[in-house]
């Protein structure tokens, strides 16, 4: 395998500002910037956010070594000698502030704020993207499934399909943070404590002369993890009574058998028969496993129609998300050093969605002092105190601004949590089983209409009036800045 | 970061089945897989085969060392002290046959073939699969880019939205091996000498007072590589002036600007509105790089309307294959040691689909010694001598068998090319360069009728009439046998 040090997992244009920044002085100038994403996947109410544990990993481990050196002095660039001592100096020294994984987070908002030299937070975006972009949107596509089969047994099933190695893994933990409750894959299942889960393919029945040799087989060499695939030849003609015939010779060792697994077909009506077929034969306890291209809308569907399944071995349409397969997250400038102070900065464009959202800002979920229910999300500039202290506060919807509301007795909670602070981690990495237990903690500070797969309830994520006027005055600014200039 | 080794990308049921042949003392029988996939994705005539430099290198790298078998200790499998033993002896010392990256490849034929004892063909399957899956697909998807837009510049840009770091490198990897140009990604870069392009993003014009002070100060650093983004505030009012402003600069300074970038808004419109500028200015020569969102579909609805962009940039479309992002591809045992001797196996399925070849097979191309132009490709058994010398040779569609044709006066070409010989590399893997111009020169092979993006004429696969009848006879066998015994 090449060399596997992630350093230089960014894009070219990030080294070339860098550059240019430094050969005009203004590389060690402060800047702002945010992690947010504009729409929903999948048309789903919220997002899980995760890739915190992969981006403090990252930034921890950014050294430009002789490799990566040398690679840069054979680029048509040509940077200078100087430049390259300078990356070879390349410590993240600034300040990282994120919201933790498992959190539900929604458009618009920050998710990550980088604060830092520019040329320490300019580079740092292609990995924080990428790493936020992936694990995020499988652990939301993870939480639609679950939000389908909450009180069955989910397994991650992906690796074969995922898009190469590092999506397989990652991908497997963002599902478990989201509820899932193993993965197939082994080298999830050793860097993260993952449960790994598994049984036998077709291949391990094709290798014996028979079905049923093969089943007695597997049940005398694994008595303790008998799941039988039923479905090399005949599912309800061979493998179901196969299957009952090895429950019962475990039955005489003393054992119990897990489960069949369904892995082609029509899994209602097979399951449904097989459901009678084990009951019948004395073997209610036998779980109905079942995969083959499973997603949250297929489960919904079988389940509707009374589908006898246990537990659900969910592949590709989860590990490639497969009906959205990219979160479309940013990394914006919002405030930039000028003269020592901070300046907000916008990015215009003819889609009002793209037009960024200026300033330093803080985040904070607004959750109702009675229900303990989240009631919207509050962007403010951080030197507004009112929402920091619990004031009364109005929520306006700015494309209707006529549509407002005040609030009172409320909790504010900050989203974004300090990571790093002048470089130095300040924040320590919780177990997976905490994340996991935290997202499921989060959800039930939602509604239920929020949480619904299919036209959810829109949960506001609202600008404070000051961070509102601050964009206004930007644009009119800055269109007029350009245009008569 | 955690230990990459690879060892463990694996399911948890090839161990298990591990185990199970090792205690029945089955592992060390020779067995048979093929690794094919059953459609072509995207509605395209063919598919892109990659994937086999990182097959190669995980195969060489497979070892059980103190993590990976620490870790299977704590499995609940409790698998026996013994069969670790076995495991960390673990080499590959098998056949392996596959086809070379970049070659064109079709449904159910043959594209690796692992002829092994099972114990180390069953380990390997859910790597293979993995590498090859991903990287396929994508090799894939950017030939199709690469149909609709020949003698442009193509630049892969996705890293941001990859699925995870590996994506990002493999992906632009078989990217360029289908024909783009280069990649945003450094690492890629580095470790395959892709060469790697970038400009800058909207934070530089941001960092700046103004975009014209933006522009000035990027031309002054990088004089020899500048390609300005034009749509941070208004592309025609604004970005496109300033552009032209600095291309006078660069010109006072005997350099010649490179290109201007639209990253949003009417591609077709802003693109010939900003040539026409750029040509009556006097910069016939400055080129147009369009970004956001691009796909095959996309640019040649551009073209279509004449739109003037000399190079693409294509991201989450092309990294993702967002309209379909995984490869069904699968490793089905098709033959398996008996008394000393092989014997063929099947996977029945009431979807014809999915019933599996059964027999050790070779894989020809057939060309037409007149055009040199591929006519279809053939399935035979290995034993069987016909094609291989050249002779008359029946083909048919085992659909509608009356459809059939002889063939003579023919080249057969075997599409697998032996790699590892008894655990030996007997491949010598090409330069990416080399793979590149082999996949340009393979695409020579085919009529166009099979090249187009829409509605592609169906390249036939065909088994012969012994591989035909093999799986007749076992189909008949098989269901026989199970339902009556």
């Amino acid at each position: 395998m090449h060399d596997y040090h992630l350093t230089l997992h960014s894009d070219k244009y990030q080294i070339n500002m860098m550059y240019a920044h430094w050969l005009q002085g203004t590389h060690r100038h402060k800047a702002v910037f945010e992690v947010y994403f504009r729409k929903l996947p999948f048309g789903n109410g919220y997002g899980v956010f995760a890739g915190l544990e992969r981006i403090v990993q990252y930034i921890q481990s950014i050294r430009f070594g002789d490799e990566e050196i040398a690679y840069l002095r054979t680029q048509e660039e040509q940077y200078q000698e100087a430049f390259l001592d300078e990356l070879k100096r390349f410590r993240f020294n600034g300040n990282l502030s994120s919201v933790l994984e498992g959190t539900l987070v929604f458009p618009s908002e920050p998710l990550i704020r980088v604060e830092a030299d520019m040329f320490e937070a300019q580079f740092v975006e292609t990995a924080i993207l990428n790493f936020m972009n992936y694990q995020s949107l499988i652990a939301t596509k993870a939480s639609r499934i679950k939000q389908v089969a909450p009180h069955d047994v989910l397994l991650e099933f992906g690796t074969r399909r995922a898009q190469e190695a590092d999506a397989a893994i990652w991908g497997a933990r963002a599902a478990y943070i989201a509820g899932f409750h193993a993965t197939s894959n082994m080298r999830a299942g050793m860097l993260f404590g993952i449960p790994a889960k598994g049984t036998h393919a077709h291949s391990w029945v094709q290798a014996h002369d028979s079905e049923e040799e093969a089943f007695r087989r597997y049940a005398q060499a694994l008595p303790d993890e008998v799941t039988l695939l039923v479905d090399t030849y005949d599912t309800l003609q061979s493998g179901v009574p196969h299957a009952i015939a090895t429950a019962r010779l475990l039955q005489q060792m003393g054992k119990r058998m897990s489960g069949i697994r369904l892995d082609s077909g029509d899994l209602a009506y097979l399951s449904q028969q097989a459901r009678k077929m084990l009951d019948e034969a004395g073997f209610p306890d036998v779980k109905i496993v079942a995969s083959n291209d499973l997603d949250e809308n297929i489960i919904e569907g079988l389940k509707t129609q009374d589908a006898k399944i246990d537990v659900w071995g969910v592949g590709t349409q989860l590990i490639t998300a497969a009906d959205q397969p990219a979160l479309g997250g940013v990394y914006k400038l919002v405030a930039r050093e000028k003269d020592g102070d901070y300046v907000p900065v916008i990015k215009i464009s003819g889609n009002p969605e793209k037009v960024s959202n200026p300033g330093f800002k803080e985040a904070y979920r607004i959750v109702n002092k009675q229900t303990g229910k989240a009631v919207a999300d509050y962007l403010a500039l951080r030197h507004e105190t009112d929402i920091r202290d619990g004031e009364r506060i109005k929520l306006f919807d700015p494309v209707h601004p006529y549509i407002h509301k005040y609030i009172e007795d409320y909790e504010p909670i900050p989203l974004l949590k300090p990571i790093f602070s002048e470089g130095k981690l300040v924040y320590e990495l919780p177990s997976l089983e905490a994340i996991r237990t935290y997202h499921a903690e989060q959800k039930d500070m939602f509604w239920p209409q929020y949480l619904r797969k299919l036209n959810p309830a829109v949960y506001r994520v609202n600008l404070s009036t000051a961070a509102w006027e601050l964009k206004m005055d930007l644009i009119h600014q800055y269109q007029g800045h350009q245009l008569h200039e």
